[in-house]
């Protein structure tokens, strides 16, 4: 089933549910869908305004990314819940001979591998988000500042959301150099979306006045 | 109209709209809610867990929280749109004679009031859903930790994205004792949060060894 297709209460009170989905994932990416709808809005607020004319086709082009975006995260959600899910029915594999030890160790690792792609995707998207937040910081309506500037502290936290739910996922790979690679990305990306949060609470804070 | 009884998709879509509402105030209050419902899930998952008998109590009570929590901040999406509108409106009033100036003025400023109480009161809200994530981030259970830090992440969030709001909606206010009370309020609550978190992530580090 499709979590995005269930209203607002509901999918709280999915997540609340005595069940590990939805769960800091799932969650995660549709906080990073709300941020990328506020960027729309900035963008829309913006786009035919008197006085920012010259900055209409960076709006148009804002836009057009965060409108990909709050798709894909959405579909994130579901994928996070049946990433998680695959997890737990490698577990539950039997174990009986070795064969069937071999087997549940190579499902498990599998699926780990998937739970972790999920969230590790969920921070490539916060750290595109946030750098076209940056573009509405500079340029766009001043009126809606607030509302860039709200995005921008939730896709912050949403990267260490994913942090967590990728981190957590790590312990149990076995897999040094795909861990190692993940830690790097995962760094880059970490370096990349803070100088970008900083940039923008600093260009903010001049707007402002 | 109840904006949580959209679906998450549409609520979302709605948002990005090139209208105001709902704005980061709104997003903000749901992301909250989020938080809150992460917050009862590992209540939920500590309760009748075995080892951890000793804090049954304590995640009762926590649960409890969480679950007023959720609704209280659903219906504060709603309230930060219906402030914002009202502060539309009230700009909108005539201003053809001194007396409707006059009106006008006063309307404006009593508007500006509530737009300011509502992320004013999602901060104090923030504050209460943190300092339970706390009793979580010690003594809930340890396989659902991340999801601990992942509320926690999400409300240090919010509570910037409502002091935005606040701070948006103060400039135009004309009542220095008003604002200052506010501020000194905000600073508080600030520093509690912070506080807050900070231990959640020392505590969780720890847990995770």
């Amino acid at each position: 089933m499709d979590l995005c297709s269930l209203s607002v209460k509901d999918f709280i009170k999915r997540v609340a549910e005595k069940s590990p989905t939805p769960g800091g994932g799932a969650v995660g990416a549709v906080a990073a869908a709300l941020a990328a709808a506020l960027g729309a809005m900035v963008s829309n607020l913006t786009i035919g305004k008197k006085g920012y004319e010259d900055v209409e086709s960076q709006m148009e082009a804002c836009l057009e990314i965060f409108g990909n975006e709050m798709s894909y995260l959405c579909d994130l959600v579901n994928k996070d819940v049946q990433a998680f899910d695959q997890v737990m029915a490698a577990y539950r594999l039997p174990k009986n001979s070795e064969e069937e030890k071999a087997v549940r160790t190579v499902k498990i690792q599998q699926a780990l591998k998937t739970a972790i792609e999920v969230p590790f995707d969920l921070a490539r998207r916060c750290k595109n988000v946030i750098v076209n937040v940056e573009r509405l910081a500079k340029w766009g309506n001043l009126n809606a500042i607030s509302d860039a500037e709200s995005a921008a502290h939730l896709l912050y936290a949403v990267y260490y959301v994913a942090k967590a739910n990728v981190m957590i996922n790590m312990k149990s790979l076995k897999d040094p150099r795909y861990c190692n690679w993940i830690k790097e990305e995962m760094d880059h990306l970490e370096k990349q979306i803070e100088a970008s949060y900083r940039r923008i609470l600093e260009v903010i804070k001049k707007r402002n006045g």
